[in-house]
């Protein structure tokens, strides 16, 4: 099983944790944090840059695989996401460094990936 | 004088000053500051909601303001606005909400002000 | 007019703003935001102490502010809010410092306010 | 052996290790880290909770695993650890989602653990 | 008054109050928090320069001025403040520049306060 | 193969990937990140005591052990490389403490290989 697909499983069994001891306001939150991403005055494809550079810039690795799967999902092209991170690095300087080398770690694995399907 | 035309006159004071000490590592940074919100494989406008987006996570007000501003110009509309800021507070949760009255507060001194013109 | 009631009544003025940009995911997150800190498993005066450790480790002066005056109101005593603030202090470090002395400023205003009542 | 013993032994020596460089102020830190968690005018479990939040919001997930260990210690509730969760969720934003997916995690690993005795 | 001096006398004044309030641990800590300047292995200055760029990187306004004044009396030059400075926005990125920015400023400032007297 | 030298090529392996992608901005900063630490007013074994004290408050592992490793080769002795630490501790709190634990592991391990060789 490659790196991706165990990220989701793993994130999915976790989530039913969560749902398990969570009440409605955790649920709510979560309901929420679905909603925001959603096409809107902009598309979800922005959005999906907005939340990844959010992600980089405050250097949670699981936020930033989340959204640069959903990138990829959404279509958005390697200058695209190239240019998005280099904002995430000059607003978040060099302490982003491990965070955006393994985004573009991931990056091209999702490149990979949509090749041999 | 307004609290923007203020900002923007203390920003540029204050500039001189960074760039009276400040060697060439600094001057180069300043630079790149500049070079990754132009138009690329990105627009601008883009560009600088994922700047705000990145100030808000990370609870800059002036750089709030400034890339505020800066969206202004570059045409964003209220929705847009209001979209990204909202990506922002799920990302960043409660604590951003103090920088998002202000960022909105901002917002609307900008409309009144483009509109008085 | 007094600092508290400053804060209070631009923090009402500013959160009327808010709302007249903010769609439905602006306006569940403040729900859900005042909805955390109610009487549940956990009295609204230990969630108030969870609140303002939050803010002093995040180093919000608006957050800390807001949850200061709320565990007045719940009748917090000097030395559960001393106790708290000197979690967060550890927790957080020197780099607290600056907030733990303005959050103890106003923890004695409203002391003196309290007792003029 | 499972992860949390695995936990509690690394955490032993490394503190070997840094008790071995450190000198008398790295010393007086550890026991100042000790010291304001024991019971006073807040009881050592209201106290955990608070250590909680705080290292929930700052996203660690080494002192989320210490301080759910220690509330389960204290015999604190799944209401009560939910509750606190959801504090700190609302507070850091989805960005502490990752870390709260593990505490629950480890929440529920402790829960068995203790059926288990 | 001048900036540098209101500011000492804040910092004084609000340091009374944490202390009228605070009990042994914040004692204890704030003790701590002098003891690691001092001179040991590590000359005051080099120590100074350390909590310099540890207070950019968090972006603390109060405490980068504090550092900034600690510099000018242990006789860092200009190159020596400005190199600081430059490793503090690197690694920390543009949402440090508005601390950079009231940084330089205040190390104008305190030289000349030095000259006049 | 030990830990370090995993660290090197990993590191190394990543670093390609992110220059395959990455244009001129990003190459830009990668160069800058290097630039700033050289020999200047302060020498190199300074420097990099500040990215060490800056990656321990900002707590990421990656950059605090490549500036371990960096004071290792400068000749930082153990005190300086402790008080470094202790000023880091003190500044960022004792949600530092497991990247700290970490950072006297590595520098454990950077002795005994100096040893060997």
């Amino acid at each position: 099983m490659d790196a991706i697909t165990a990220f989701r499983e793993e994130r999915e069994r976790l989530n039913e944790i969560v749902l398990k001891y969570g009440q409605k306001d955790i649920k709510r939150f979560f309901n929420l944090d679905s909603s925001v991403y959603k096409d809107g005055a902009l598309p979800a494809k922005t959005k999906e840059l907005l939340g990844l550079v959010g992600s980089l810039v405050l250097r949670c690795d699981d936020c930033i695989l989340y959204h640069t799967i959903r990138c990829c999902e959404e279509g958005v092209t390697d200058e695209e996401f190239e240019e998005t991170m280099t904002i995430g690095l000059i607003v978040g300087g060099s302490i982003t460094i491990p965070h955006l080398r393994r985004a573009f770690k991931h990056w091209e694995e999702l490149k990979v990936k949509q090749q041999e399907e």
